[in-house]
């Protein structure tokens, strides 16, 4: 049984990794922490987590001495500066913000604008995606936790990358997400009168993610490329659907690609490549840590597309988070974790 | 370990029985059966349920020989003709359906415009609100679990009833369901672009719901009442939020109140008394057995309002009836519907 | 041509009277004033409203005085600062917000907890309900707008007063809000993955809109009567849906109420009185200035069950403010506002 | 005044014609027919449209020989039986479906799957996008109205096609939909429970939208070519938002791109081009005919990004047939559409 610290428990990433951590069978919450909500029971915080067994109030962000691991999850900026007395005190360290996914500094200073504070550590952190860095994970201290967005789209790629059937100048992502994605914080762009029924897009070539994906898509293909990402705001809550589209070299069926992704995910539980009559769709996959990815081949074009479909608080965030954990403590990767979407 | 079947699983309720049984430690999905899918496999019809672990096809309804329960998730008028052989065969039996929650056949008959087929049972079956009628749940080999609106309209008003304090010619109860209650049935009325943004009223002082109701709190007061129910639909996926009003007898303060209700219910793990400064919000509950109540007493009028929030699939359906399931097995109670709301 | 004014005109009933305004067709938006806003142009604030004919920029809300009518839009405590100069200065007013709607400086102290600053007008104002005041607002040059939920439940109860039919000591009324009836700030309420899928109660027997509607309904019933009021918040944008109970004095069909409803509102262009088979839903009068009403009898306990459905920013603000108006300047009272719902 | 026919009266497309011509000052709704509602009243069919003014009653298709002009909001397979009485009896048609929009017959039958039954009026037909046809739509009888997403997608690259600036093999449309894109017709996919919180991709490389766009798109570049597009399900009612992604040629900056599109549309009364710090949002546009368009240029790929949005019931079908319907009368092409959105 490991005891667990959450820094950032406050807010819904921070919630996630609480439900699915409540349950978790090798897995103690032990301290949450929240600057702004000190010595407040959870409960009051997610009235979703009043559970009798779950008595717990929040504390400083120092206060983790006794846990085993510590989850970060902090806005970039933040986890830079926590993690070195925890690395040194011989616990481990899962960051779900942004800080230790860039291996490179000078591009994490350039799309952050921000010093980082810990670089030391940057080449040392491991970029958690399991179905790609799995053995990695196992063997480091300090995961830096995917994005949402980023999940999806490295996902959605990464068979394409290693076969080096693309045309790496072509890459074009289209994300959609749900509105938890931009926190808990307030804001008019998530005050439910306007962002019901509302559809846009934002950060246009300029969202962090971009570095990100280009990091892992040009490590997959073994050469550098560059894409255009571009995300959307939907009415939704949760969910992440990716839609990406480039050109290929060497494919002529649907047939062809879907069998090149079954057989790249052959042995992952969480992904599931649909066959040819289904597309994913983010409502069989919420709450859950599950992928759904489905690819079209246009002979007109010569073009795939390839559709990803994930919660961004479970897969894009908290769930794989836990599947990190688990894979670092040698454990089940699917411990506390391995639960079906909430339908409808 | 218990071998389950699950009649009528193609639905809503069916799927949310699926979705806490796959993880049930005790349990195990034997038999799934549904008129119109027989030879499909489950993944086709809840894509949410594609577990590896689960590589279920549908069955016929009569394909039940070896399961220990059976649970019974088709409309009213179906499971009259179902239990009798089950019952003969020494199986046990959780209706989710209505044939087994009125004990009088004369209201059955009035109320639901069909001749029940199999009357015999009626008084045997026990309704299956656990915190009401634990002992004889335990005791039972029929359970006719509750509707959606009375789970949270009885558990909202037991205290009053038993404590003798409600002037019981003045109960007034709206309910306000989201969409999922209707089932996954289309209609024009749950066509996205219509039930979007729309608030509605239907089945005003006709709703087959009245009549279960009256029975449960008119046992628990001891007296034969009447209600006004009024049953609203609203653009949410899941939840129930019944607000109940009612004139009261020897009452003074919310105080008053909420020690009442906290005393009624201190032994109840899934139910929630709030205190003076909250109040429910199904947002709370949704995905969970969770129930949420709390109570304002109104010395302007004398009246008291008593709000109660659940998730209508989980405890006003399917994670009830496992409840019920727990109970009837002897195992503790709480066995695979343990488990906090999905929040956001 | 009368020249308008509109003082905090950045709020969601701000935005609602310049959409109806713009194309009045004998009103001209002259002057917007807003703290917050001024100097900025309205197309940077409602980007809705970026008509070419339309180049309005903030000013201050002293700003008004070329105006022939002035709406005031601003919280309670604003208003009855700004009325004076402006009756003095021979303009009108009309107050969408609460401080001209009550006639009891009493009860307008201890239900706003303010001390009135403008008293004198209290009794002046005339309450800007034109189905029930019409003539009272031909002559006058104060009108104080009815509230969303008080102008559902007395359209809703205003036969049944008038007609000395109800049981005044019974009256419940249950409402169901859209998040618009927050208005444009933000809270934790509002945010969209709080506020979809969320059904709550709130203000149980302390809302302020308790006060108006007991003053309006007794007048109407010729005797002091108390109401029981609980308002909700549906994830909805827009929409009031009220549901209204109470006892009746001989009444024995809902026929009867149904013609009793017909006669009452026979010449009320803005009121649809539903016939047996239909009840109102919101979504047949959202953007609109009509109110749906329906009503049902329940012989099994004497009881009537009134539904109505209105949009809380039009009929509920700001289109009945401009039906207002068009009384005061003696015009066709449908000027502007006579536009049929945004279906679906 | 123009007598006004509706074919096709009681779907979505229908009921916006409605709603906008109800108040149009020169045209004068004469017939309307539905094959499935003969003989019904409009009030029954669209609740929302019971104005006493409009004492509409459902006719029979053929009735439609004293109408100046006729509005088909048939399916394709429908209009195409329909026009050549009309054309010939002297009347007007804008056809709202697909028969007329496709200039190729052999393009036709290869997306549509079926053999066009009048292919000598498909030349004569005009493509009903004002912005571009404008001239020849002031001198047809015949207009095919454009396609949802074909009218954002082609006014968002039009000043591109024109200037040359584009590379044509590199378009990318993605394209969000709200539900009510597609239709009243209800479906497992359209259900609330289903659709709320769901996003899904659709027709990917099959999208009878595809060669409708090619072709004008063709036309703006003076050179054939093909496009891949992916329309996505989004949990919205009503609203397209289009996005755009293709390489450039001799462009550096946003600001050029910027001005390219002010200069482009600076005529146009229902295009508004955003500067720089703002980009579309569907909610500023809902109801209304106008189209919000933003262009990014991204230097680190040398790509635009261009998003359009528009409401797919109003200037992607109803209110810009009313704007052809204005310019083929030689009216103000603003008659009775020159209404802002309505927000939130």
């Amino acid at each position: 049984m490991w005891n667990i610290g959450i820094v950032g428990a406050s807010g819904y990433a921070g919630g996630e990794l609480m439900r699915f951590l409540a349950r978790h069978p090798r897995a103690k919450i032990r301290a949450i922490a929240s600057r702004s909500h000190v010595g407040k029971p959870l409960s009051e915080v997610f009235p979703s987590l009043s559970l009798p067994d779950l008595p717990l109030k929040f504390v400083n962000t120092t206060d983790m001495d006794d846990c085993d691991l510590v989850f970060l999850a902090v806005p970039h900026g933040v986890a830079h500066n926590l993690v070195e007395p925890l690395l040194k005190n011989g616990q481990k360290v899962i960051d779900i913000g942004a800080d230790f996914r860039i291996k490179n500094l000078d591009i994490y200073t350039k799309w952050y604008g921000i010093e980082h504070k810990a670089p030391q550590y940057m080449s040392e952190a491991v970029y958690g995606l399991p179905e790609i860095h799995r053995k990695d994970i196992k063997n480091t201290s300090l995961v830096g936790n995917p994005g949402c967005y980023p999940t999806s789209a490295i996902l959605g790629l990464a068979p394409l990358m290693k076969a080096g059937l693309a045309d790496l100048d072509t890459i074009v992502i289209d994300s959609l997400s749900g509105v938890s994605g931009a926190g808990r914080g307030e804001g008019a762009l998530y005050h439910f009168p306007h962002a019901a029924d509302n559809c846009l897009a934002y950060g246009v070539g300029t969202h962090r993610h971009v570095p990100e994906i280009e990091q892992e898509l040009s490590a997959l293909a073994g050469e550098e490329l560059k894409i255009t990402f571009t995300p959307h705001l939907v009415p939704a809550v949760r969910g992440i659907l990716s839609t990406i589209t480039l050109k290929l070299k060497d494919v002529s069926s649907t047939e062809q690609l879907t069998k090149l992704y079954e057989e790249f995910y052959k042995d992952e539980y969480f992904i599931r490549v649909l066959t040819k009559d289904r597309l994913p769709q983010t409502k069989n996959v919420l709450g859950s840590n599950f992928c759904e990815l489905g690819v079209r081949f246009d002979p007109r074009v010569n073009r795939a597309v390839v559709v990803a479909a994930i919660d961004n608080l479970a897969k894009g965030a908290a769930s794989q988070a836990i599947q990190n954990m688990n894979i670092m403590a040698d454990w089940d990767e699917k411990l506390g974790i391995d639960q079906p979407a909430m339908y409808p």
